[in-house]
């Protein structure tokens, strides 16, 4: 039994009928222009009243976490720019309250199914073909997060070079939210998993952490760089800081290796050896996810990953991020933090 | 009539017994150790009396040019690595002067089949199989110098990415032995090149000559960079310089482009921004031909290249470098000259 479908009705009233919402208290984190984060995004509240045309369906966002790139799509740097006044956020589950001619029934989950649609938000009114079923029998925060870090993760791993099970790769930022995913999803795969992170305090306790997630090495940059020599040659590198920690994967790569860049943490460009590139035929390639999304529209290929993401974690393969959390009210210091490249738990917003 | 074939045969002496030597004067530029090319190469002079097992071929070589590679071979610094002695040179023309059970007739041109297999000589025996027949109906120089430059120039053209008549393709080190030969070639393909060199002297009289060999833009790396916006946005980008020039040629390409390093003349890596790999989708690849060449093996699509470019000249669509013809004993200077990156006409041995 899921949210609505709970409530207690009166004898005799229709199901659909008692679902329908005349008017709901909505929040919502909005910005009228693209600008610094905590200054452009305005928490709106309002109560609102939804009249769904046929083929519409009105949802309750669950949770939706703070990205990275919701905060360069508010500064207006990101490559995609929604209509302004815009509302935050690109992923998040939301339940299904009500629908209209619609396939979706009220209790059911769903995802966005449109890049960078503002998912900071309690309600929204999307068009059936947008939105994505999920199984609802799994955490709330895995829902939440499983669109955009696990989905770059398991595009990479199957999209740029056929592995086979022994196969070995190598990834820096290893303990990033795509990195852990990468993780559990090469275990799954029988993969072997080289995982390059930056030295910390606290680096044998988030060692000892990432081994008891699937990781097979995880060594800081200055280990790795000595370390390439006696280490197996993976096939695959995955590159999410560039500059000379990208460059240092292609050292480690074996012949015809290929380099995947798909986050630039260091803020230095991709740099790789000509020697590398004519004599050991490594290639760099790019990976966006939203462009795989774009590409793929709503077809089978997209909700076939989608499944098998939400069938990893619900056989408890694969693990949510850390997340802290937080009410809409608390977004200002969430937006700072992020916006400061803080490495440690996500913010997500809990509604 | 070719060669020997020219000779006046005493009445009655059959063909192939006159094609036999019993002795020959040979000279070869020799190096019984890797280092300063001017410094281990010797001009070895001697005669030699073959004695050809079935399916071997004797030759006289016609002609053999100085390449870059050469050099490095000789340095120790080259990935192929010849046994001890080596002769130098990777590539020449060579007229068949005696065979022994082999399909090849005296007369007959041939490119040596195997990788810096050591073309600075007179003469050599090879076995059948190792060695390429053209047609001799062409000049002597472009016979001597199509089996690398022209090849790495057509390899890329077609390897890559599938391009169409109409199709833009830019490349750096435009005046390269290489790049000409990208410019030609690009032209009976219908392709459009942007053509980028280093800026000099002489740069309004190299323009005009580039342009005449069918090179549509020819700009100086400071020119481009400020033309980029107002260019046709290419498919295919040629790297043979690196560094910012290289960086440039991302920027120059369209979404989806793919990048082509064969050289580092620079001796920079290659460098491309984090936002062209991710958002525009850029590709960074290397080409080394003589990894192409060793899989292809001698199969028909080898054979089929070597003839493809053979056709190109023989209808003058495809000419050979600016070269500099010397004979054997002026090796010194030659070697001297193209250690120094010196980027004029490049040397050829004419024996």
């Amino acid at each position: 039994m899921n949210g609505l479908s709970a409530f207690l009705l009166p004898r005799g009233v229709i199901l659909t009928r008692a679902r329908r919402f005349s008017s709901v208290s909505t929040e919502r984190l909005e910005f009228d222009k693209f600008g610094i984060p905590t200054e452009v995004i305005q928490l709106k509240r309002e109560e609102t009243k939804f009249n769904l045309k046929s083929g519409e369906v009105l949802v309750r966002f669950l949770a939706s976490p703070v990205n990275p790139a919701d905060i360069n799509t508010i500064q207006g740097t990101y490559p995609i720019k929604p209509t302004l006044p815009g509302v935050g956020g690109g992923e998040g589950v939301a339940e299904v309250l009500e629908t209209k001619g619609s396939k979706l029934e009220p209790g059911d989950w769903v995802l966005p199914g449109l890049a960078m649609s503002g998912t900071w938000r309690t309600h929204g009114v999307y068009e059936e073909g947008n939105l994505i079923k999920i199984r609802n029998d799994i955490s709330v925060e895995s829902a939440a997060t499983l669109m955009i870090n696990p989905a770059t993760a398991l595009r990479m791993l199957e999209d740029f070079i056929p592995l086979r099970a022994g196969d070995w790769i190598v990834q820096n930022g290893a303990n990033s939210a795509v990195g852990l995913a990468v993780i559990e999803i090469a275990k799954i795969k029988n993969l072997k998993t080289i995982n390059v992170v930056r030295n910390r305090e606290n680096i044998d306790e988030l060692k000892a952490q990432m081994k008891r997630m699937g990781a097979d090495e995880v060594l800081t940059e200055e280990e790795a760089r000595r370390a390439w020599r006696e280490l197996p040659r993976p096939r695959l590198a995955l590159n999410c800081v560039g500059g000379a920690s990208g460059t240092e994967l292609c050292k480690a790569l074996g012949e015809d290796g290929v380099h995947v860049t798909y986050g630039g943490m260091s803020l230095k460009p991709v740099i790789a050896a000509t020697s590398h590139m004519i004599f050991k035929n490594i290639s760099l390639r790019g990976f966006w996810l939203s462009r795989w999304y774009k590409e793929q529209g709503m077809n089978k290929t997209r909700l076939k990953m989608i499944s098998q993401l939400t069938d990893m974690i619900a056989a408890k393969d694969l693990s949510p991020p850390p997340l802290n959390p937080i009410p809409f009210n608390q977004f200002k210091p969430a937006l700072e933090t992020t916006l400061k490249g803080f490495k440690g738990a996500k913010f997500i917003f809990k509604m």
